[in-house]
């Protein structure tokens, strides 16, 4: 693949943006190297310490993993203090902030349980999980329950995988055949912002059908 | 933890909702069961079959995975043919549909390039990786290259874990110090419903620092 390396100061004339020496691909696109920049959804981790303290951290290195059983995904590094707290639990809570907890949610990020009660000073409440040995917060709309069932190690990060043993939803969350509203922080790594959800955009396994129907 | 099992009636009259029988907990959020019921991403997977032929799948239950290395996971379902190909190939690349893609990146996962040549029923061009042997879409405005570094079994799905090798990003999709504008799609599997992205809601590491500085 050819490469095009540009002339900074023609380039940043025509874009007005700071990209100097930035190779530029023929099909116009910048490579901006080996790193993350996609956007990632805000989850919040419930676990027991070994004492029975409820903590809560904010991951963004997460995901669905699988459909049956339904499984999740989340990537902790070693030194946290939920890492540990999962390990010893084999159990840990997916709770999802609404827009109203922006700042309950990026707390959890930026301490560790290991120093303070984070319940405590943000005054969210734990629950007690019902079906698995770790707490979920009553103040968040979407609370999951998931049970460790394996561990996979990838460079810095640790991924724990668990499977989904119950969904718990505020009320004004659920829709038709259980369906949820939508709800969710995202993260945007690149510039270090939180952003909400938009407009509705498509049915999915319906849009796509147009272009079905043109081959034919 | 006690459970109130919910009159139907009474229920379906306060919330005009159909939740039948289900039962509310203590904390008033409801039990909808061992479902995946979050949000997921929407990123269009590329990859080469056997015989060369460009193919695109669009997969939600993925995720970045590790910072160091940077790495991203997809679960595929063995029947599909990206499953194939990225074995065979040891790559992949995960291309991130605008809000003018929906169409397409919904078709991606609506039929299988076993049968069709997706890229010639969309008129999209697929253009050779630069670092991983995988092609990635011209038209969406982000593109990340992958090589392929381990598997893992989860039930009916297997993760790939892919290394970035490089993320290639529209020139108009790239910001100060060579951050991303907020680009993404978001999957409601509930509510089979594609989503953009919303209003900028906070600045992360930095909104909840309000909460450390009144607890000192």
């Amino acid at each position: 693949m050819g490469l095009l390396l540009v002339n900074t100061i023609g380039f940043a004339a025509e874009t007005n943006q700071v990209n100097e020496g930035k190779e530029i691909m023929k099909d116009n696109k910048i490579s901006l190297g080996a790193e993350i920049k996609l956007m990632a959804p805000v989850w919040v981790i419930g676990s027991y310490d070994k004492a029975g303290k409820a903590n809560m951290m904010t991951a963004a290195w997460v995901g669905i993993c699988c459909s049956k059983p339904p499984c999740v995904s989340i990537a902790l590094r070693k030194a946290t203090y939920t890492y540990g707290n999962i390990m010893e639990r084999k159990a840990f809570t997916v709770n999802i902030p609404s827009k109203n907890y922006v700042k309950e949610a990026d707390y959890f990020g930026l301490v560790s349980g290991r120093d303070v009660d984070k319940l405590s000073a943000t005054g969210l409440t734990p629950v007690k999980g019902e079906k698995v040995d770790a707490p979920y917060l009553k103040e968040f709309p979407v609370a999951v329950e998931c049970k460790l069932i394996n561990t996979v190690e990838v460079g810095l990060h640790t991924m724990f995988i668990g499977e989904i043993m119950d969904v718990k939803a505020d009320k004004s969350m659920v829709g038709e055949n259980n369906s949820l509203l939508p709800c969710m922080l995202l993260f945007n790594s690149t510039t270090r912002d939180y952003y909400g959800i938009g407009e509705q955009l498509g049915k999915a396994f319906s849009a796509g059908r147009e272009i079905i129907n043109k081959k034919k």
